[in-house]
């Protein structure tokens, strides 16, 4: 099975016994609604193809790493998307979960999204008990306090915000969850694989920022102009387009440089470099072939 | 250390790990509003009891495990507050963590909570890896789906809902979890401690019904009448206030004959009885010391 469909089954296989034995039916279809809309999945693919540079000895581990890490990245926008955060009516270019469902369902939706992501990734450590320590860890370290998606979010709260903690956390700490925990899932020491998450988050960011600036198609289906309208510090806003393209090049090859020695490295690399030029506006993404 | 102490470090712990390393201020705040509120920490005593009943070989595993079922708790709450649901100022008596802090911090401490709760379980197994995943999994059934809170307030999003199955898993679920989880902390086999979760947690129910019905002091600190308010179903809409005394009566005896054989199994039966005189209005106590 490719990447992708693993991902897919451990989702799909994740929501159904959430939905079975007499669950309440509404929330569920506000779970797939978030869960199923047409996402890259960047997250966990990134994830499995790390475990598989390392080896992977047990493909349900990677893979209930791998997708919840998609499940948290997919609460953090039904939460993002609620009317006291961005109120949008839209994700993806479809209707956002508050505005098909209401605002009880999406707050709960959110709520089951990161609990079922834990409880995925111990059902996926079965085989491998020791290690679900060390997933869940990380997992909890990309999401939670001090560092993670929540806290990136929680700076919007605060009157001053260093804007490169700010994209860390709410962009690169979720990247690094998939590198770092799907290192673990895998058995291999996690430590070399944190900077090519840490690296190739920042650039996603920079992407994602760009996208929102110039108007392209923003990979997360946002409207685009949000951050501006949001008053949101982003890159652009920092250092201009053309500071930001420049800033992206160079973050992609960091990226690509930052995979450790392993057996699957060259393909590694190439995966990132791919990925990383799919996510950029068109002008940029020439800039990066050329480069 | 006694049982409350421990409870109260580890959540001081936690708290303080979140907080660390340049952290958002306000947002641990928040968590801190949620957690030391002066809540009676009737769930994660009850789990130490069980993992104490049953040997507390890792008393680091047990704590991690009742204190994380407290988090969740408190998270429930801090969410239940939110306007789109209860939309209450208060809470134990002071001001409710929106109201104090904004609903955006309000999803954020939830969230954060949450996923705290999860980390906390896997940084207490450190020395009972093989556990993690059952405590895991323990801790994920009370909160998700299809059974735990995240179900049962999903339930109030739907055109019916059997009042029985609503209680379960807005309030049952949990104790389940602290029961079952905290034994499986101490090593011990957890089917045999889940119906003394199941029942306690279905006499507490029953008790804060009759708070919230007779206007005597709800334990959760809500202001009374507010299942009445929200057209919500409850045990003494049902059988009214007698029947709801007699049912309590019952169901506590029912709890206490539960507590399977082990070491400590009259002093749990003790503990279990004492508690649920204590969150029985005085009316209902009486009866229940009486009988």
């Amino acid at each position: 099975m490719d990447r992708l469909a693993r991902i897919e089954k451990t989702l799909e296989d994740a929501v159904a016994r959430g939905a079975a034995d007499g669950s309440p039916p509404k929330i569920t279809e506000a779970i797939r609604h978030a869960l199923f809309s047409g996402g890259a999945r960047v997250r966990p693919q990134l994830g499995l193809a790390v475990a598989e540079a390392c080896g992977d000895p047990d493909p349900r581990a990677s893979a209930g790493m791998a997708a919840a890490i998609e499940m948290l990245h997919c609460a953090s926008l039904v939460h993002d998307d609620l009317p006291c955060f961005d109120d949008a009516d839209e994700r993806r270019g479809r209707i956002s979960v508050h505005k098909a469902f209401g605002e009880p369902l999406a707050v709960l939706a959110g709520d089951a999204l990161i609990v079922m992501a834990f409880e995925t990734v111990a059902r996926g450590g079965v085989a491998s008990p020791q290690r679900i320590g060390g997933m869940i860890t990380s997992l909890s370290r990309a999401v939670g306090l001090p560092h993670g998606i929540v806290a990136g979010q929680a700076w919007e709260s605060e009157p001053d915000a260093d804007v490169s903690v700010y994209h860390a956390q709410k962009t690169g700490a979720l990247f690094v969850g998939a590198t770092v925990g799907c290192a673990i899932a895998a058995g291999s020491d996690p430590g070399p694989w944190r900077p090519l998450g840490e690296k190739l988050g920042a650039a996603y960011q920079v992407a994602d920022d760009l996208a929102d600036a110039m108007g392209g198609v923003d990979d997360l289906g946002k409207p685009c102009g949000q951050d501006e309208k949001n008053g949101r510090p982003t890159i652009v806003a920092e250092l201009g387009l053309q500071g930001a393209v420049r800033k992206l090049e160079m973050m992609v090859r960091a990226a690509a440089d930052a995979v450790p020695d392993c057996n699957g490295a060259d393909e590694l690399r190439a995966l990132v470099m791919m990925q990383a030029k799919r996510l950029a506006p068109q002008q940029a993404a020439a800039k990066i072939s050329a480069a």
